[in-house]
């Protein structure tokens, strides 16, 4: 009944500083929590919004120091990379329409990255973005977050270590409410960016969440994706981008064994889910599912056995969760805590770059900006195909 | 706490024979208990199976007078066509491809039909059996019978009452496990037929499963299908037949209302599911959950309020579901008492028929011969669509 | 995926009546179905009521012979007796109170009797209703239809095979809340019996539910009870028996390992509670779990592994299950199987009874007359307790 | 779909040393962790072990300046007054037997105290302490952090408002698995000093969950407690405290209504149970079921009508729960969230404070030096009753 892990480091914060994130945001908050909880960052800089008032009055809440508050992202990467003390990483958590420019800055400014999804808010400049975190030699880490949650990791593990057998289905599903009715019409600062095409790209729930539903189907079954066929609906009238999405998914083979299938849903119009975000594996020797809302448990369900419920830090919980694990088994765990283990693989990744061409321990694991580009990537050919009638595309 | 109906009605039972459900058989036993439970029917005359010896030997189980234990379906219609005491009613109990010539000689024979499900191997003989059913004038009910669910009908109740608004959004789910090894090279009777095209039709999967699958999702949403679009798969090497489908659905609108659009997933290779039917249906004003393994509960979700829990028989279950309910909440119906909720609307019905010209009263529902030629339309659409790649194909 | 047993014998009906159970009750009801649902028992006489309008209208409605309807339990033991087609065994629904008179009156008949439970109305009437079992040869079979769902057979068979370890920890608990609200004083039948001491015993909420969580627990631990202390509560003005209690249970020791201990909180007055049976039992190497109202699922939780959930005719799944088994896993089994399952016992033992000096199958289980002699010290026991301020009492 | 509140205060830190806590401790890291996840704590002093080596090893690993990491509590308290930038809090986190010399000296420093629970290891102790406090005019925050869990803020509430009515009936529990061996003997830290009654106190399960499990049912209900009846077991051979307990509550009455009265089962060797703290209420009017391992949820049972379920953020949440949530609903919240939430609390307090003469918002929260004395006092009647056969017993 110990904790799994040490969850302080003694070796002094790594400095950072934010782009976005300021009064009324929700996303940069959840990063500054994760960042803070284990002990690992400090927020010393920041360029919380665009609009120069907001931008102050929120650094002054944090009690940043006011020199260190800047009125944009380009002033504020040139004057950090000057400083001696300056941000090592920048955590870059606007709508997705900024983080292609602002990533460029900090990249160019020799500035590690920390950068919410999706990735960009087009392919073009995702895959620019890929080139310059190529040439830039730093670190890029993008908050998939929930790839960070134990029982995922666990999930992986045993799909990699083959316990499902060939793996023939996927199944990953992502529904919310929240967006049910128009609220963008009625100012509400999180609804009227992410269905903003100017803003958000051209997918809405294609992009806000069904890359995650993406993301997560791909990073756990460790499958390629062939090809997808998708219909997109704006159900919400006068709502410019798509609020529900069914998507069909071919897989590339694995081995000799048949393809593998699978389907996205994702929707922000289905009443009575808060967050659904679901997995679901099927093998040839087993099946898993693991739900986000509940993240310590995962389903494990052994051809011709008895269904197992595996919990976090619990009997048949392995090595991979544990290492991200704070507290003992039946003390929940939830979304910061899992924000934060990605905040702790960028520690660990960050401090292994300050040791001259130090490169991360072999078992940190975090998306990186090729999968960023492929969830980008996926936006698209949802948008394109569901414009040619579900026409199977590739990515 | 008491019982919400009379589960006697005192009127002396419904004469009726089977078809089919000799020893080894699975479904035939639970029309039988189906038929049993209410004191409603009594099996008084068979056709038990295709081989004589196991057709004698199973009537003998059941206690059949032995002059009634027949050899074939044809021979069994004439006989009993022919007997004052003849059967009222048959109960076809067969492998798929014996329901159209089973029906026809029922039918022609002057006698009511109770079929299982699919209704038929293929649609030109869905076809021919429809009209037929038109033009005798018999009663026929299709045992689809997880429409007989109180909780179903509550459901469907409720989208009628336009509890939910708008439909938006259906997701149908069928997942079982039963077929992940060939077990029908190793002489699995219900396997074996199940997936030998010439006696399940075109669908294996599609047939068995996805049809009861797409039959709730119509039956509870009354939305009708515009056209659909399938990505089937055979994942067990050797199978003749589909063991997977995922399926995109876009209905026809109703009223003004964007078009809804829902999905299917249907498997009988997903390790951990035993009999997966779930339905969800998502509106403008709420949403609706039913899970057949846990078939007391329905969950409704109105928008902007507490989930709420409605129980058979509890608070909230509305007088659709209490007429089909026989023991107090808390006290768990089964498959088997909604199975014989289909054989009490089926005696509603042929007792209604007793009378000359005596029409069903006006709250019995079943499924009827139309719903079915539907069902096998499901399926040849499934087929065609996986055919040509997912092409968008109508029923 | 076949049924997990023969459910129909073709050995021809048991002739059974029925004593109680006319219109307006629930249990009668119950038992009619239970009886009926396995084709093993055929009801052809009854004293349905003691108001003799109800008993001959209730007669009529399912169907009796007039002249098999009788106006009270003595004349129908002894009519019943006399014919060569007589009744082979009865079923007594009655309140408490009738049991003692009415099951003594058929066994003096020579008629095998099926009681519901409590036994008894008071512990003195039980103990001559044993003595007068063993003195008549007949069977007694009491109705403590939980003990015949599968899954508790299962947990039964694990404890049995020491699986658990030696057993600490027993919990068991019956909410509901049919009883919040005064309904006994708006004539509401069913309440109004059981919250009279004159029809009901001593113990309400104690008699009605208390027992069978007793029952349970002792059924499926295995184990003796050594004492207990009862804390009973009255909440609802005005009633005269208890609707909850609280009971302390030492068990006796078993082996070396130091005596279990347990609990039992049975209550009428739960609001969201409908019936809410649920049965806990720890040990030194596992854990089970079990509830009512989701039958077909057992909880196993060996310790230091996953937990497992079983799942009835499902893997892992023993043959103990299988044997009271209809259909397949995944199709769910509900309240009315399980009394089935009773009758199913009852008729191995009276078909075995049959043959003369036959003794039933070793593996058939049921509840027996000394099963109820207990239930209803316990009853005593606790109402003696509560009234001694939680005084320890033995049975 | 943005956060309940603000998580930082922008109010510069408060200063906190901590006393225990150091390598291989539990609750150290949980206490740390939970005081930084909001930006309102700073840790800035320790004497973080007993052993002199183990404590300055703990405190170089948490970055601590080395003059600051003291040898022993009273040197820390002493020291730490003097200081310009002393700690304005301490956090107490030892085994129980410090918590009274421990809270004294900062209390008599000046300082405000944080301490885990129980309170102290024996009531004597306890009740020196209470005086000790009131004399300080310090604060004292007692880590009942169960308490803070929002939804077991918005189940209190409910009850004051009257939602369920006059309250009946309480049940809480508490079972755990990780005793059910004897891993005290094999060296175990945490198994080891809570089984030594020299460090814990007379109670084992009974001082470490079962008052959590009372003082949960007493926050939440409001009811004082007039006695209690205890049986007690050591069940694992060789174990010098209590490893379960069962109780019978009485509690005083509240108004003109009967009574209520209540369980407690708190257990450290019930297989398969992780952290099972759970409470259930009911009401005249209604019942509330709270279960920490899924703390994100509240049934709320409205009498007569159906099931509700309040999720954390989710409709049908109240401010109560609002002011401590941090992120919206479906994005689940956990343990260390709960803890943290007392921490804010903690801190809202220690800001007004620092105000000559200011005194906490209404609207906050925490257990108090009182609520621990009446934990104290709950194990020792435990302990008392169980000795005694059981006998009622007043705190």
């Amino acid at each position: 009944m110990v904790s799994g892990r040490q969850v302080e480091s003694g070796q002094g914060p790594i400095r950072y500083g934010m782009v976005g994130g300021g009064q009324g945001a929700f996303i940069g908050a959840v990063h500054r929590l994760a960042a803070r909880m284990d002990g690992e960052f400090e927020l010393v800089a920041g360029a919380l919004s665009s609009d120069p008032a907001r931008a102050k009055a929120s650094a002054a809440e944090l009690g940043l120091d006011p020199e260190r508050s800047y009125a944009s992202f380009s002033e504020m990467a040139k004057a950090e990379a000057k400083r001696p003390d300056g941000i090592e990483a920048v955590a870059i958590v606007t709508p997705n329409n900024v983080h292609y420019p602002a990533a460029k800055a900090f990249l160019e400014a020799g500035i590690h990255v920390i950068c919410d999804k999706p990735l960009t808010s087009n392919l073009a400049d995702a895959k620019k973005l890929a080139a310059l975190v190529g040439k830039s030699g730093k670190l890029f880490i993008l908050t998939h977050n929930y790839t960070a949650y134990p029982m995922v990791r666990q999930a992986r593990d045993m799909v990699a270590r083959g316990v499902l057998g060939d793996i023939r289905v996927v199944q990953a599903e992502y529904p919310q409410d929240w967006l049910t009715d128009p609220i963008e019409q009625t100012g509400q600062k999180q609804a009227a960016w992410r269905t903003d095409p100017k803003q958000s790209g051209a997918g809405g729930a294609s992009g806000d969440i069904g890359t995650h539903a993406y993301n997560l189907a791909r990073f756990v079954s460790g499958l390629e994706l062939a090809e997808l066929s998708a219909d997109l609906d704006a159900f919400v009238p006068g709502r410019k981008v798509d609020d529900n999405l069914n998507v069909l998914l071919r897989f590339k083979p694995a081995g000799k064994a048949p393809a593998a299938k699978g389907m996205i849903w994702a929707s922000q119009v289905a009443p009575g889910h808060e967050n659904g975000l679901k997995l679901r594996i099927y093998g040839t020797k087993g099946g898993l599912e693991w739900v986000q809302a509940d993240p310590n448990y995962l389903w494990y369900t052994p051809f011709g056995q008895p269904k197992q419920l595996i919990t976090r830090a619990g009997a048949g919980a392995s090595q991979v969760a544990a290492r991200l694990t704070r507290v003992p088994s039946g003390h929940p765990e939830g979304y910061l805590e899992g924000f934060a283990n990605l905040y702790q693989e960028a520690a660990r990744a960050i401090r292994a770059a300050r040791r001259k061409g130090g490169k991360p321990p072999k078992d940190v694991i975090y998306p990186t900006v090729q999968d960023g580009v492929e969830g980008v990537a996926f936006v698209e050919a949802c948008v394109k195909s569901s414009k040619k009638n579900g026409a199977w595309t590739k990515l």
